[in-house]
């Protein structure tokens, strides 16, 4: 059996480590110290041991630097003399950490094969380099590309395609028709491409509206815990390369994800909502439908997003939590804002009378 | 093996389509143009092809009317002289479409047994007519009526029911005693019927409760993707009949929700809170425990409903995204809003007095 | 077949019931009344039949007390002379009703087994005295300890283990070297232990860090529907004993989360977030992350906690919703929050000039 949904997507850790000299040349970075320190795995600077790769991302933790037992440490240039162990100097220390973590644990390769209490559709088309695990189904005419892991318990629709080396890691539901791209991470609990939110009032009930479109996900896509994408209703959602969604999101049926976008968890986004590329979307943050959103547009957390924003830039909305006690009287205040407001118009006029008064009694 | 997910929750295409004059006679309506012409499929005015059924919903798409090459338009009767193609005349063209498109995409009818890969307890009672798919799970005691596809990897615990022509599209799971009416369409990844979030203090710690209500959906109640509903703690929970769940949804347990009330993604519904007929909730709405919310009230999105609502209407709260920099420096006033208001009332008691002295200076 | 979900959280009804001699015996408080009036099950006071056993919490229902028809109410001393029916008389009627209501409906007993649909790893280690349902899997070097409960189509990752007692109710993902403690209550949809949102940017990219920590899971906790605890990046994500998690949460890499701390529906924890003991967290709140949040503090619903607060209280923020014309008026004003501010201030000291001015006048 291969290994299962962890393994998949972080790797297991290598067994020999590799050496300084290995990782610099592997990078393509200097380092300073003895070639042949060796590292197996990653820790924090505190808590690392003599096997242990770390890195100082911010200066601020140069104290822990001072102090830490790496066996090697990635840090910026300027900072390599604060350290007493071996280094590797980086110009961005946390990007090649990154790269030095997946190389100390690789991702196992998918050993090609059907589980036997997988359930496979005799016309479903799975390349002899995939993975198929116990209780996944795979219904009729999918296509599964080479070296692809679909994981326990997932559910792989009619006319579903999968591109090579993505990674289903357990329980992924991909609705019919639905086309996941190459290097897909998904994670337990998607649900890709079901049938969106789409209805029409009769009277006081509501007609299901078919949703005939798809959900097309690019290369390089990562969908988180539990999110959930619907299908377009005409036409497609459309979420593109290098996308990646964290927990519980929800995609409405025909919104558009542009490149390298990224959301954290809880994060909604109604229909038809069009957002561009290198966009940060950050947790809980709500978006109407119909919306057009720029590049390059950063959300803070929770912000409620009720109009367009195509101007690249960083936008917020959102009370921050202070004592209830507090909070109860601003709030009460709130509610009183627009009259707060006449008021103060009143007194504007009132006090500019009052000082052209003793200006004409002057006179 | 029957066609899954996505064909169950909105059909295949029919090959042969309908012409105009079927679909006119079908839908009751009155149309212009060559009665023989064809449509087989729904798709936009601007996308539309020959074979295409498309509407005018929204006159501000009346240009896109002016140029389409769809074969079928269904549009209000003004409109109709602006059209060059063959046109369906409709009082209500997007209800009317939803029609049509059913029609064109019929949902394949559910052919009965049980897949061999499925497990179902001895003394579950399963029509001959319903369909078990792959790795579903029904449990002792179980009822499945006529015509209901329960899709793969769903869960059917002890002692539930589910009523004629009710759709599970796949990893539904509906635990002890849930009943669900007819016509019901549950997605991908709901929960039904798990015991709530029910506690007595003990000191510091947590006693549960047991929650020995159930669940009871009404007909023609739709459930969305990773949506989840409580079963009553003492009595039930109740989604009455025609009620729409978008994704992501939390119902607490004891909650009632009234007819044809629909809600859209995110919405959490905390236990006890009882809601009308005819309601829209919006996504990502929260309300508080043991309200009371009457018929045909509409929130906005991210509303917080902190208390009743008894009287129609529509209710919003929260603060709409701006920029960043801007935020922050209102957010800091907020916090001082009570503090402000004060201000206002002293400056107002004074510029009293101060217009009242040049008064008294007058006598 | 073990009986399923429902069965498991709460237990069935035992047919026979208690006597009130028998409930006053194993509570340890005195009653009132015939010692051999049966109760078999629960019910609240107005709908209570004679088989029932009831409480009062809340004085104000001491209407329904007085007409009630339950064998057996759970009160305070003072509310029994109110009552024309046998009473229990106790100083926290509410945590011996819910102790009286779990001997009542007691969780059935876990018969030790492994369902033919399951698959189980050769080398898992599954103590013979629990069960593993239908199309359950459990990958390599997993441990299940005595009494544990895994329901239908739950996945047990490699390397996990779960301590005796635990009871994961259904379609429980636990993904690779999750640890669960004793007692645990999880329920369908959770996901413990993903690899979670992790990003290092290299140019417009987003290169995935390895999540190489695991989740800790104390004993007595609890994970509702479809909530989300992803594993650590490095270090472990860490819930500890008696904590108490509703559906739909997400909690983020390398959170900790104190004992006994009690979180509602859809409330979201970003990364490296500590959490004391003792507090109480409610729907929808979000936390920023790499904050400190003190012991037995509480959060109102939809809070957006955007810094630490390290001292116990209660804290708040949102805008409570109100008619939408309204709100848009005063949404309206608080754009101009800043700016009123400033003319306030304006006139502040114009009205200080002012009133100056006249007592100049008096020299």
């Amino acid at each position: 059996m291969n290994s299962s949904d962890a393994a998949n997507a972080d790797g297991g850790v290598t067994m020999a480590g590799l050496s300084l000299e290995q990782l610099a040349g592997l990078l393509g970075e200097p380092f300073r110290g003895d070639p042949c320190t060796r590292v197996a795995r990653v820790a924090d600077l505190a808590s690392a041991e003599s096997d242990c790769l770390s890195f100082l991302g911010d200066r601020k933790y140069r104290g822990a630097l001072e102090q830490t037992r790496a066996g090697v440490v990635i840090l910026k240039e300027p900072d390599a003399a604060l350290a007493s162990v071996p280094v590797l100097i980086s110009r961005n220390p946390y990007l090649s950490f990154a790269r030095a973590a997946r190389l100390l644990y690789p991702v196992p390769p998918v050993v090609g094969g059907v589980h036997p209490a997988a359930v496979v559709a005799p016309d479903a088309c799975v390349d002899a380099a995939a993975w198929i695990g116990p209780t996944a189904v795979v219904e009729a005419g999918a296509q599964i590309g080479p070296r692809v892991f679909v994981g326990p318990g997932c559910i792989i629709g009619e006319g579903v395609s999968i591109g090579e080396d993505s990674r289903l890691v357990a329980r992924v539901t991909l609705c019919r028709g639905t086309r996941v791209g190459k290097r897909a991470l998904l994670h337990p609990g998607a649900v890709i491409g079901r049938s969106g939110f789409g209805f029409a009032k009769d009277g006081e009930r509501w007609v299901r509206i078919p949703q005939v479109g798809r959900v097309v996900l690019g290369d390089d896509v990562e969908i988180g815990a539990n999110t959930t994408v619907d299908r377009g209703a005409i036409g497609d959602t459309i979420i593109h390369d290098g996308v990646k969604l964290d927990n519980h999101i929800q995609i409405g049926h025909n919104v558009e994800v542009g490149e390298n976008t990224a959301m954290a968890a809880m994060t909604g986004i109604s229909g038809s909502t069009r957002i561009g590329r290198n966009c940060t979307i950050a947790g809980a943050v709500g978006m109407a439908g119909h919306l057009t959103i720029g590049d390059q547009v950063h959300f803070t957390g929770q912000a409620m997003v009720t109009r367009s924003f195509p101007a690249a830039g960083s936008y917020s909305s959102g009370i921050p939590a202070m004592p209830s006690a507090e909070w109860r009287r601003n709030v009460a205040r709130f509610r009183q804002l627009d009259e707060l407001t006449r008021r103060l118009k009143q007194l504007e006029a009132r006090v500019a009378q009052c000082s052209a008064a003793p200006g004409q009694e002057d006179n």
